[in-house]
Parts: structure tokens; sequence; C-alpha cells
């Protein structure tokens, strides 16, 4: 961990001029992110504008054995965009154009700092729109790089089902093109899907192709409270079982309900609640909230309360997005331990009753809220950054969140990724699995300089 | 190219008695698919049963420096099972359990050996069914070693989307086990995907973890015949860009449809046909149909006939599925140079056009057939086998064919996938990324011993 050879400041300068900095708070910006790790900040930022940009820092890195670490928006909850082995945060923002829309094959190709709500207002009039919204407005690249997904998960896919093609830049500074716009093909290894999760340790994205999908001609959403947590999930575990092509399925427990409404300025009733959105014709819409209603019902729901007006439902999802914020807002100045894990849906209702007694025998506040209609949920574990003891205590609360998914057959992330936080996980969901991912790491990052330390254990470079 | 070792061969004896063998038919069925390509014999073919025999099977290969090509039931068309370079076919038959089915969870375990028809023969009752149907009853180790999709695939997906996990027996003898039960997961490098369409040369699969789907409340089926083949794909185009969940969408030309009658015993008009399947609850289906009939009657296409009994919708379909055997029948004693594109949507009917306008020219005889939903579609170029000019002109038309599609923003294979035949293919349409996966593939096959001469280009071993 040194600061930046001479040589290669001089090269930078020279090359990107204002686009390239040292400045201590551009560098803790840059090495910083929404996880509670503690900062680590790069030795400098470059703010490429093309590819063939992108190529020049890759070799002049390279050629000084410097590390580089992809930088989106920040919003990454593990860690991915600390510069722990130092080196250059490469801030793709400005690589934020739409390249193309094609509305008839519905695909847009976009660069890597294109964020999603400005690619969903580029799609304004086109009757089609970009569903995966991870809780921020986060980058295209950084989605695609840690295979994000959100609430429309459940009927749209994730990242790895949305992202049609690549362009990565390889750490020998090699351009290469994964995938294409048709809808399937078996030409060759998936390196598509190979980039897509890799959190910028196998090459940098350049640039991404994303499948989009029609504007719903009608949408309906609804919040259904429930007297217990159990019966919730229940009623979500036999929506997903009856085939009902829901679009969205959202828990959230009491106390998160209550943080939304302090946050959010809402009136939701303060007790476990669901979520949902139905898309399809107004006919499919209507009979989808139908059957939903009916298994609500029989599990003990309260009568839906239905968010009609289109402002009324952005409000709502609005509030659904912010539960981050909302959490963090109930214990003022703390940061959160997070965790998101994801399990089979028969398994759900064991795993959020669990983590609910872990959380209770904590003595921490610990709202749950989750994607459970794929079997997904996270906790965020609120900890007083200057109390090492509450810390401390919230890691090992996550830590049996996580043991306790993986024993029931899921995994320990659902949406966050790997970075930092979670490279333990991984060797204990994939054993050997991981010495193969350190493989075709070695075999694709031979120096070890794309963002090293995240995903696989690695050596310091 | 060389006989196998004759320690080998004591061991193999000693290990598998009758369970492996030398003889001269079963290595001819071993050398031999359903493409064009000329056999190439194995030199021995061992019946393994579980993941343990794999792991020795491997570990004796390797030793003796000798290939080993999994084999399914052989119904591949791009010459992925020959031999080429000799070694052991490795038939996965006797591998053919259900593990496990998860009807909760909408998964089920399989051993690879197991086919497609036998996986929902073991469903019924289960109120689930796997969707995913190439021609042949393939086996689903095979059809996950070449990505197989199929009819359903525009609802569905292919297997790319329905594997959720895999284990794998690697080069070195390590077995791994990727990806999980969990419906999303973004723990580390998506190694499940690099394996879907890997065609057995990054490893044996031994286990297949599936995705199932609820079978559908409702389902009708029709046939609509057509002016022309661009009145047609105008029908399938505006159908997909409306967002209609159509299940299948197909189209046969005339000449299949030729074909078909004569094969099945079928009566269907002989015009430019297309075959849907709507799957939903009644009032869904009757509104997707409502719609579909709507776009087709715009477009010039004649009344609908309604399959509306489950046997008559089986008749339907297996005929469907026949087009192969049914078009190899129009010239007695001919094979098929087939080829599999697929391409964006927008991109379509310009393919076909013209891949029917290069037909003409050719003079030959060769039935269009396709999953155009997908964009996908398949030419079965028949050929005299004793004719060299003739599979040269076959080839020649082949070339041209994918070559469009190549221009237009598509792939070189849809769901057949590369084997021997489109090594060049795939050159041409991933460039610098094939020499990434010749990377990957020396990462995890050092000897080069995991069916060589397949996908990348390689030297002999």
């Amino acid at each position: 961990m040194s600061a930046l050879p001479e040589t290669l400041v001089q090269q930078l300068a020279q090359h990107f001029g204002k686009r390239f900095s040292t400045a201590e708070a551009i560098r803790t910006h840059h090495g910083h992110d929404e996880s509670h790790f503690p900062d680590a900040l790069p030795d400098g930022v470059v703010w490429p504008h093309s590819t063939a940009e992108v190529v020049d820092i890759v070799n002049l890195c390279r050629a000084h054995r410097v590390p580089l670490i992809p930088f989106g928006v920040g919003s990454s909850l593990e860690g991915h965009v600390l510069a722990t082995h130092g080196g250059i945060s490469l801030d793709m923002s400005e690589m934020n154009q739409v390249l193309a829309i094609h509305a008839e094959d519905m695909d847009a190709v976009v660069q890597p700092g294109l964020t999603r709500k400005a690619l969903n207002a580029a799609l304004h009039g086109s009757g089609l729109f970009f569903p995966i919204d991870p809780g921020a407005d986060a980058s295209l690249g950084g989605m695609t790089a840690t295979r994000a997904s959100g609430t429309n998960a459940v009927r749209y896919g994730t990242m790895r089902e949305n992202v049609l093609a690549l362009e990565v830049v390889l750490a020998d500074g090699r351009v290469i093109r994964t995938g294409g716009r048709a809808r399937k093909s078996s030409a060759g290894y998936d390196l598509t899907r190979l980039f897509v999760g890799s959190e910028g340790t196998l090459g940098v994205i350049t640039e991404v192709t994303v499948r989009l999908h029609p504007l719903p001609e009608a949408v309906s959403a609804a919040t259904c409270s429930f007297p217990d947590v159990a019966s919730a999930v229940q009623t979500v575990i036999q929506t997903i079982q009856l085939g009902v092509p829901v679009a969205r399925i959202e828990l959230l427990d009491a106390l998160t309900v209550h943080s939304v409404n302090r946050f959010s300025k809402t009136s939701l009733r303060e007790a476990p609640m669901l979520v949902f959105e139905f898309h399809g014709s107004p006919a499919s819409v209507e009979e989808q909230a139908q059957t939903v209603q009916e298994l609500a019902r029989d599990n003990g729901g309260e009568d839906f309360e239905w968010a009609t007006r289109p402002e009324d439902r952005t409000r709502l999802w609005q509030a659904r997005h912010d539960v981050y914020f909302a959490g963090l807002n109930l214990q003022p100045g703390c940061r959160a331990v997070t965790t998101d894990v994801c399990v089979p849906i028969s398994r759900l209702a064991e795993a959020i009753a669990g983590t609910q007694q872990d959380i209770a025998d904590s003595g921490l506040t610990a709202p749950v809220v989750g994607h459970v209609g794929d079997g997904n949920f996270h906790v965020l574990i609120l900890t007083d950054p200057d109390n090492p003891d509450q810390i401390a205590r919230a890691e090992a609360l996550g830590r049996r969140i996580v043991e306790r998914a993986l024993a029931l057959d899921g995994t320990c992330t659902g949406e966050h990724g790997i970075g930092l936080g979670k490279r333990d996980f991984l060797v204990a969901e994939h054993g050997e699995g991981v010495a193969v991912m350190v493989s075709l790491k070695a075999a694709l990052d031979p120096l070890n300089l794309m963002n090293p330390g995240k995903i696989v254990p690695t050596t310091d470079c």
C-alpha cells in the first residue's frame, strides 16, 4: 500500500488534466461506500471518457503494477469500491451515455456510468422500461458488476438475466465484446455471465447491453398488514407456488414500517406488511390481485390498501427504496452492518423466524426487509460506530444469519455481492469452487491488479 | 490418435467389468451423432454409475493422457460427441436417477443421464413441469452442456435460465458444486453459467439442479397459415413487441409443413404456418389468443385452427419436434447439414427472406423452421452423403446463412452449440473473446483432455 509512482502521476496528469486527481477530499469520497467498513482511500482518481481511455489507464497502471478499482456511484454494501490495496479509482460517472435504444428489439446499449433512473428517463415515451431496481440509483456498470437485483426480480429477473452483452477491458489491455443482442446463443463459453457479478476483479466493464421490457398495460399496487411475519411469509410462499406472475412482493417487518413512517412521512400501519405490485393486462392484473387477496385473507392478512394513482405508487415504492436510510435514521449517527441472504422459498419462514429470534437475543436494533418472492431478505443491524463491542455483536449476529441461510440451502448474498465482507462465507458456501474462481482470476488477471482483495482470497500485490 | 494404453484397458476392465467396452459396434454408436460429420470413434466406452466412478475415470484417463468425451443420447447436431482425438466416451445414460424433487421450491436435482421426457414423467402429479424441449429426448446433462432450448424458450428461457446448480468433476479430479437452490445469488463468479454451454470441454457434469414451472391452469394451441413467410414473421415480431406472454410461437415454412404431413400423417395446409401455444389462467389464455388472432388477421393470416384436446396438442407438438426426421424423410438416404442462427427480432424478417433466397439460388432442398419468438431459426439442408459436390454446396449455403445472421447482429448458433462445426464462426462472432475462452480452457484443463477439439481451437493432444 504505497502512494503512486511519480512517473504514473505525471503520465495521468498529462493525459487527463483535471480528470485526474489526488486531492484528499476526492480520494476520501472514492474510498468509501455504504458499508460499515472503514474507509480505504485510493491514491488517485481518474474519470475516463471512452473505452480507449480506459485501455490507456489499464495499460499505465499495469506498467507500474498499480491496482485499479472501478467506481460507479459508491452505493455498494460490502466494501467493493474500497481501495484496500491502494491504487487508482476509475470513476465511470462521466461515461454515462445511452449509446442506442433498440425499441423494436427491446434492448438498450449504455455506458457503465449511466444510472438506472437515467436510463428509465431516456426510455420515456418508448413504451419500455428497465426493471432492475436496487435501493440506490446505482450505475448500470456497478449493477452489472455486483449482479444486482431489487424489487422487480421476482418477475423480471436480476442483472444475470437482463444483461445481454458487454464490452470489457481486460487486465492486459485487450478489449472484448461478450454476448450479443440475439435473445439466446449457444456460441461458446458464457463470458457475459462470467463478468456479471465479477465485481471489477476480472476487467473493467465499458459498455452494457440490457434487456428492456414493455411497460405493463395495467399496474396496481397494494399494501397488506399481517398479525405476524410468519403469516406474511406464508402468503408469499403460496403466491409463488401458485405461479401468480406477481411483479413485486416485498416484506417489511413492523420495525421497518415504523422507520418508513418516520422517514418518509407515511402513515402505514406498524405491523408486518407485504407490498405487492401486479403488472399485466387490466384483466390479468385484476385476476392476480384477486388470487393474492384470497391467499392473504386465509393467512390473516388485513384488507388490502390500494395505491391506485401512479403518484401514490411512486411514493410507496420510493418509501420502500428508502428503507436503508429510514432504518439508519432510527438511531441518528449510527452505521449499519447489513446482511443479505437468500434461501429456497420453502425455507423462508424458518430463516426469517430464526433471524428474528437472533435479533431479539442480540439486544440490537435491526429492521428486516426483503424481496421475499425470491426468498431474499436483508437485515440492517444498527450500530454506533464508536462502540466496538456493539459492532462486534452486530458482526456476530450477521454471521449467525448467514450461517442459518447456508444451513437452509441458501446463499450468503442474494444481491449485494461478496466484496470484502463475505469472502469467508463464499468459501463456506462454495468450498472447492472458490479455488476454481481463483484459477479464473489468475488466468485473466495474473498480476492481481483488478480490484484486488475482493471476492476471492488473493495475496497482496 | 492412438488406441488406448494396455494398462488403462486393464484398469478400466478390472474396475468396470462389462461397463467398459472396446467393441466396434459400441464404439461406432458413440462416435456418431445427428450431424453430417463423419463418424469419429472413441477407443473405448465406459458407463459410470456415480460421481466417484467419474472421478476414477477422469483420474485414470489423465494419468494416461487419454481424452474423455461425455456422451448423453448422441443427439448433438454439431459433432459434439465425436471422438476426433480418440479417447474414452463417457456414457452417462446409467446415471439417470431423479435425486430429489422439491415441489415447494419448484426445482429438481437429477443425474445427467436422465432425459427431459423421463424427468417430466417423474413430475407427473406434482403440478410442475420442466419446459425445455429440444427436438430430441435429450439427456439433461447434454442439454446443459450445449445450453439447449426449444419451443418453450420464448416464455420459460433456455438451459441458461433453468439450471440452478451443478456438480462437476474437473479435469484434475476435483469435484465442485456450483450455484445453489436459492433463486438468486451474488456469491462470486457464476460458475454454473460457465459450465452451461461448455460442451464437456471444462469438466464432466455429474448432477444438475433445474428449475421447474407450475403446469399452467389453462393451455390452448393453434395453427395459423400465412400467404408468405414475411407475413408470419411480422405477426411474431408484433406479438413479442406487444409483450404477449406467449408460451410457444413456431414457424414452419411450406416445405416443412409438407414434410410433416408426409412423416406424421397430419393434414396441415401446406403454406407457411405459425404454431402458437398460450399458457395461463383461462382468462389470460383467452386474452392472449384474442390479441394474437387480431395481429395474425392484420397480417393476412388465415383463421386459427385450435387444438383443444390435450391429445391433439400432444400430436401437434410431437409433429413439430419430428421436423428434423420429417425433413430427412423428404429424400430417403440423405443426411442434413443443419444450421441454427438467432438474430434480434427486428432483423428476423430480413434474415429469413435472405436465407430463402439463398436456398432458392443453391438449388438444394432445405426446409426452414424456427423458434421465431426468440429470433431463432434452423435450416435443414438435405444432402446425398455420396455426393461431395452437393455437400460442398450445402456447406457453402450454411456459411452464407450464418454470415448473414452475424451481419444482422445475430449469433452463429441459437441452441445447437459450436461443437466441431462452428468453431470458425465462433471466431467471426466473438473475435478476441475466443482467446479468453482459450485461457479459461487452459486454466481448467491444462492437458486438454476434456472433449478436445470442441468449441475452442486447440492443438492436438
